[in-house]
């Protein structure tokens, strides 16, 4: 179940041109830990939340709604495979190695992106979060230093902002509904306020990748700016809480990524070689 | 959560303008109930097919088929969205009216969309036999004397064609790949012949409509001859197997059928007026 049984590509060559032209920044090879390390980052979360979004296919409230979170989950699968393949090109693992055969520890995705679907407006309101958050991180690196990360940036910014424009609309829609849509909402912004501090934290590693990476916290301003314009529209207050001790950047997690992780990776490992 | 908290689209006018721009078909009006019932049977088809492919975007084993799966379902679910849409048309009811709020008999999808996931294997061989049919199905239905029903079907072969192709690619590996990999597609492929051939009875309903319809059993003929050349290639046998009792068209329908609209309907219907 992989190229290894009678591949219609023949053989790795092929194989290779054909992802560079699938996967933006294919062909090329992280130069580094550092850099691998930190298309990790970007590459899990994009992965994480893509499993997540993906079990609304079935289960929206409208048809439109399953297509459009269907569609952002696959946005999502395709950042998330042109990050992994980048990041195992350092040490010749392919993005299905990445996916597939890491444990829980090794996954180097934040805190938010694992939390719960929960109901429609607890996944609108993590959906809000991440995509404002992503839009600023992608403007931002579409002047990386590394020319791989540049360009999966510059591919995905334009996806990510109708991602934004889509929570956006909802957030505005559930706050201006009914009474319950907008005590769902309410409760649904508390319930994932908590994580959004870890997306905008500096480390040791952002330092030593200097102009290939962006640092977190300078794009907080931005971020915040795009919460208030909306929450101020929403007439939702911006919630006071304390930030979660989320550690998701080196590998400490939370429950809820194992039963993601076991859900994800069932197949792949019980058919490890994946020729069954 | 529908258009009636706070739409941004305004007005039902506009509402179906849109829907014009994004459902092959929208804007016009069934002008029977023959036609309207016609709709249903290939709009309940696709619908069920692709919730049931949307369940393999979290596990399947390379995430490169994750994306494909993922898409294949998208486009049915587009493809649904439209024939629903019109077969609404005709007394009122809305595509999610159609979706969410039937009951199991009064689905008319056929039995094969119903059979199980199973192991790839069995969702491959299922993928075979309904895109083989589906893209014989559309083909004809291009000259479909009912004008919507030909502009679904124009839009609905390209991306069916694809499908078919998908299937056929899988077909091959599965069955050329290792001893696992051939014994879990024969048995695949025993499992689903049961459910082949109601897609192509006739009955009083086809001979109705006459040119806007087209005879399932004329499209026999096509779906055998590619079914010989794949098994030929894949040296697989045809399995002769007894025809189940499957009464999909007219509303009997197993029990796998039940479960897969509890998980699709459970959001709606909980919160029916879809305002929460």
């Amino acid at each position: 179940m992989s190229e290894q049984i009678d591949s219609p590509h023949g053989d790795v060559m092929v194989e290779e041109l054909r992802l560079a032209q699938e996967l933006a920044g294919a062909g090329t090879r992280a130069t580094s830990p550092d850099i691998a390390e930190y298309a990790l980052r970007l590459g899990d979360d994009a992965l994480i939340l893509s499993q997540q979004l993906g079990a609304w296919i079935s289960r929206a409230p409208e048809l439109e709604e399953d297509v459009a979170l269907g569609n952002i989950a696959l946005d999502l699968l395709g950042h998330a495979r042109s990050l992994l393949h980048f990041a195992g090109s350092f040490d010749g693992r392919s993005e299905d190695d990445l996916a597939y055969f890491r444990d829980e520890p090794e996954f180097r995705c934040a805190w938010i992106v694992q939390q719960p679907n929960g109901d429609f407006a607890q996944t609108i309101a993590r959906q809000f979060v991440v995509a404002t958050y992503m839009f600023e991180l992608y403007s931002a690196l579409r002047s990386s230093s590394d020319a791989t990360i540049a360009a999966i940036a510059e591919k995905a910014i334009k996806e990510v902002d109708y991602h934004r424009d889509h929570s956006v609309q909802w957030m505005l829609r559930l706050a201006g509904g009914t009474d319950e849509s907008r005590r769902r909402i309410t409760r649904a912004v508390g319930d994932v306020w908590p994580y959004v501090d870890e997306l905008f934290r500096d480390d040791d590693l952002i330092e030593r990748l200097g102009d290939a990476a962006v640092r977190p916290s300078a794009l907080r301003a931005g971020f915040d700016a795009v919460v208030e314009t909306v929450f101020t529209e929403a007439e939702l207050a911006i919630p006071s809480v304390a930030a979660s001790s989320a550690g998701g950047r080196h590998g400490s997690h939370a429950s809820a990524l194992g039963h993601i992780l076991a859900e994800m990776q069932v197949l792949a490992r019980r058919h490890p070689g994946a020729t069954w």
